[in-house]
């Protein structure tokens, strides 16, 4: 389906969707307040054979398409340098730098990553988020970690593909689709990632910069994630298809819903390859979902190694 | 007790340790292999409340005594250039760098870390870690998580102190004993995490050098953590005491030992002081242990935000 | 002298010393442009031997009393890599990363570097220094270099003494008296460079905090600099004296009226002891200072190697 | 011409130029030792009108092709956070970052930089160059800069062209004829810089990937660069033509020869656009070139802004 939708479509949806004040109006957590304790010891007591797979990319260091500013991984001291280290002991050390927005980092965006109209979750003005960090949304809230009940909805293997095309938008009655196939239900709380075969068509042609485009959520899957109260969105892609939608100011609905109107983290470019794999073999698509932001205060977001516990 | 051991008993433990082809010659796992799916599938299922706790400092980006490298965080684009983004998207963006190994931040050390006498964990040369990244026992190890039973011990607890004085060595006895007061037993596979009071005494007195000291193991545990087959050891401090250990080419004998001896992972700088409040107001010292170390090839290690999972 | 200057003696200054429209509404290049070409060539004419000494110190890339954010420096492929590289070709590689304004750094500040009442130099507002950069006053302004008559003033050589105390000032007088001391006589367009002997003192008892103070112009010595134009000023410390000056507001006046109601660019943190004495050997204190900052869009300032060409 | 040479040719040059023990067997500034306080001197004596050229570039920060590795320029502070700054300073912040041999950065390159058969300039072992930085021929042989007399050869304008197609080779016949056109000779110490109308060209078509090519010397060039005794080689290109030679073992033979067999310093992708037209205005080809190299202990390179004053 083509990816549009209109200003007046958009507008409506963002005002519906709000959860601002739900919490409080100091809330920065948005929709992680869907995940209580006993939600989280509920995901945990379904883990069943102890598989774990991880969601992420390896860190992207070298320059590629779709990774214009590579993350920098440098050794300080390495095996050639045994006999230079302090107190006596052998030792490398190397540096890690990212910015981890880009296009080929699997990431968490916090709360403050995305403005709309200079406003961010629960109100919070856009000049909160400064030189300095974020005042106000940033990635802090998540210094507990997220660990929930995480759901796979695997939208290629619906349709029976390897991949979804370039651009192409997954509409909501696919989302429902897709938990029937699966036996699943996405419920308050949960976790949801979404795949679109990324990973694959990326084993198979090699990377592409995502200008050129990337698979997402139609805009109308937006009322469909709200009413299901999902506390974090996932996607191997960003969620949003690209090329971007249109609409003058509503390029990536989906980012500028969640993040602005629910209060939904999001986690982009993750790999879920290997997840769509392990959960077709259990023929089971929920699982323990565990990620760790580091704790970066006044953060736009992390760079992470989400988990899926089976 | 003084932290002292002799060469010859260092040589003796360093030899009688070690785990070098246990799980084949290119093995670079090392304990982690220790830890199997049903381990951790046992922990899960003994998740109780689903209370979660953080064991990682905040990203120290200041400079502070024990910080003299800090992290960086620097904005890439605040909330006063949202009319300059790219594709019409009002956002913010961040970068964040650092190195892993110093002495204030949460991190995970990979096999690769440190050698004895030129060597790393399973024989492998000091050379195989180049500028260019580690060849060989670089984090990519544990690049799918770690995920397990974890185990609490609080020492300061089974003294009666809020925290154990600056160069003060644990030893194998106090374990032990950490052990009955608690009603707890490492046991194989076991990601065990031994508090000190770093965090109590930092609040109280404020930041200090670690060169000036810092609480840890004893030599004389190194055995016995062997002998509990543990799969990864955290602490607060770094596990060695700290000033060094006298004794030339063994200035921190635990990191030695446990890295490149047997294989395990070490957890540095970890925040222990929530998860003590949280163990001791549940009389429980166990919990769903989970990390997500970056996935960074060639890595030395990585900064982290461990989760406990009560 | 004490340091202390009133608020009603600043203020009155700050208005004396504008050059606010001197050369324009949009000027950003402010006491830049008192070096005419004609200077230039006449301070190259009275080039005579051809020495060059250096005025910058090696970055600080270790962690130093006086040095919290140190510089990093990093290997990108060493000699240990030959082997790795591309295209068939051997080669080393590495990184510099710097904030510049740190106080070991040998570095020029932008014209942007400081704000009085939220105004830069040209009365430009402090919300034009953006996260995304300084859209004015921005270290381009001297993007095709600072080449002119050098002159240094050698304050200790003047007293008698190897270095100034911390904290001590330097009066209009001593100014005037090093130049008639010197055989010098600063003037328009002049880059003037000020020895405190921090050098001198740093080699004898190491590094320390400049927190603890250092040597510099007393704000008396304002209303001098504007008279004579200089163009920049330069110092082996700060410029200012460090315990910064109490009086609310005014904690560095130097900086504050050179950088923003002169448009003076300032130089700190240089090493002006070799080339004190390779004046003092010459009994001649001008030179042909030149310095090319890099040409860092919307930069703060840059670290610099500035050379003097006696 | 094609580039093209055999690897017997290449040999022969190498041995028939090698400098190597011709200033010691310890010496690491190579040809910068015809660089002379005389001929410095007259370099200044030989100003004219005082103009002052840029011969650099911007710090490339934003992604392009040709700039697969972007340097960093991140605000610490801007105008946003006025009120959070120390001791009362209204200031902004900046940081560089660069990894100065990038195919869009002005740089030199130190004679570290490039290995043959695992050596260095004056037969140092590439050993020498580790993880924590260059023991040998690092950038410090530069640290008290590079001043001396520059001379431009300007290709383009002798061929009647706007600028030198992708790969092209300039041979030495046709330096020499540039000198006779120009009314130049090059000779002893001199800075040699070489025009390929690389700007010229990008500003016509927008950015290319130095893949793709660039023009630069024949490696029949390379006697006549020894003959004269150049002290350093700068290019608007990489000075070497670009796709490399492709005899195996010798792509870039410029730099392996300048580098390695000369201990000719190079610059690397200057802006010469500048230059060039500020000389044909002059019908003038030589001028007083100054250039300060970071003093980065065990570095690469640097970047640069190179200085040409008329």
């Amino acid at each position: 389906m083509a990816v549009r939708a209109s200003r007046e479509y958009l507008e409506r949806v963002f005002e519906e969707t709000k959860n601002w004040g739900r919490w409080g109006a100091d809330d920065e957590r948005g929709a992680l307040n869907w995940i209580t304790p006993a939600r989280r010891a509920a995901a945990a007591a379904r883990v069943r054979d102890g598989h774990v797979v991880s969601c992420a990319l390896e860190l992207p260091t070298a320059p590629a398409p779709g990774n214009p500013n590579p993350a920098q991984h440098m050794m300080i001291a390495a095996g050639d340098a045994r006999d230079a280290v302090m107190h006596g002991v052998e030792t490398s050390l190397d540096y890690v730098g990212v910015a981890c927005h880009g296009m080929s980092v699997s990431h968490v965006d916090a709360l403050c990553h995305v403005f709309v109209d200079g406003r961010m979750y629960n109100g919070f003005d856009a000049s909160e988020v400064k030189s300095i960090g974020a005042l106000r949304n940033s990635i802090m809230a998540a210094r507990d970690g997220v660990v929930g009940r995480g759901v796979l909805l695997d939208v290629p293997r619906l349709r029976g593909a390897l991949w979804l095309e370039l651009g192409e938008a997954i509409s909501p009655d696919e989302l429902a689709a897709a938990e029937r196939a699966q036996g699943v239900e996405v419920g308050e709380g949960d976790i949801l990632l979404v795949a679109t075969g990324r990973d694959a068509r990326r084993a198979r042609f090699g990377p592409w910069s995502p200008e050129e485009g990337l698979a997402g959520l139609h805009p109308s899957c937006i009322p469909w994630l709200h009413a299901r109260r999902i506390a974090v969105l996932g996607s191997d892609g960003v969620s949003d298809p690209l090329p971007a939608n249109e609409t003058p100011g509503w390029p990536i609905p989906i980012h500028q819903c969640c993040l602005v109107a629910m209060g939904v983290h999001l986690l982009d470019n993750l790999e879920l390859g290997r997840l769509a794999a392990a959960c077709a073999e259990r023929r089971r698509y929920e699982f323990l979902f565990s990620m760790g932001p580091l704790r970066i205060e006044g953060g736009t977001g992390s760079a992470v190694n989400p988990l899926a516990i089976l």
